[in-house]
């Protein structure tokens, strides 16, 4: 055991984060270790809590600690949509608009076939249990607009649509504030056809 | 208290790491819970360890979980050469070389008068005391090539320099502005040899 053993695990710990390397976790347990002590405690403190603590809730697939969460047991909230989303960070989006007073399922991934993601890994089975709960009557596909995301709206579009559901996906157009001249033509081709 | 209470203080805790904002403590709580909970309470556990564990060596003022650093105690260590150095991944990088056999002095910092750190916030006076311990005949002063860094080698030349020791600076084969962590070993190894 070399005497700088805790400090050289702690490293190998931090470099499990996404997009941290040695040198970034090096200097990240500098920073603790010299300045922030405190900040170091709190962190293990919350990872050890979230790890232990936070499940996925039994109805929207999202992080909850409860069974169920918040958004899915708010009475306020409009049974007859669903929209489907890839990541709780999504959700949060969509939530900040405060344009969206339905319910959400989220997928906790993207269909990637590159990556050995298929339909069971992203709990599509569940999804579609969900979806057929007698209540909801539209499920929105807000995937991201990449080719996996495009891919897992299909599938799940594939999947829905001899239920008699009605199935809608986010409009494809121009960012707002964007200049026509920055944005790619992809886009403006298709908010050409779906213009209004 | 909501019920995504651990998962929003995990995140506030996350960015309390240098570098990191909200969008990457998101991403990284979302890894963790979802891909990687045994690297989060990996984590957790090396945070509180190397919080509760890792100390500075009272010679040479690295981090240590012993008293004295197993450097500080190595007998091979030629303990007439004083090298010091800002950081400790300063100092790993000048032991990679391979081109240096005496021992450390690690500041801990530098100075830096625009935020507040003067001599007495990384311990001139103790490298002082240690610099006259009556073995050490020369230190090289192998702070950084920046601004605060040559700042902080001239105070310490200011401050050695009636006290007949040898003080030697790395030579200037290092690029000027940066920083000895991520300079190739190569030029370190050289800056070594041609001190003056």
């Amino acid at each position: 055991m070399t005497d700088t053993n805790s400090l050289e695990v702690l490293i190998q710990a931090l470099k499990r984060l996404p997009g941290v390397g040695v040198k970034s976790a090096s200097r990240m347990a500098f920073h603790l270790l010299q300045h922030d002590r405190a900040g170091a405690l709190a962190l293990s403190r919350a990872l050890k809590l979230a790890a232990e603590e936070v499940h996925h809730c039994e109805r929207c697939h999202t992080f909850t600690q409860a069974e169920v969460c918040a958004t899915c047991l708010d009475p306020r909230r409009d049974a007859s949509k669903l929209c489907v989303v890839e990541t709780p960070a999504d959700q949060s989006a969509l939530e900040r608009t405060g344009a969206y007073k339905g319910l959400y399922f989220v997928l906790m991934g993207k269909l990637s076939p590159l990556d050995g993601i298929g339909p069971k890994d992203i709990g599509l089975k569940k999804l579609f249990d969900r979806a057929c709960d007698g209540l909801v009557q539209e499920v929105i596909l807000a995937t991201n607009f990449t080719a996996e995301g495009e891919a897992t709206a299909h599938v799940i579009n594939e999947g829905l649509k001899a239920r008699g559901l009605r199935l809608t996906r986010l409009a494809r157009g121009v960012p707002v504030g964007s200049e026509l001249e920055y944005v790619d033509l992809g886009t403006i081709a298709h908010a050409l056809v779906d213009r209004r």
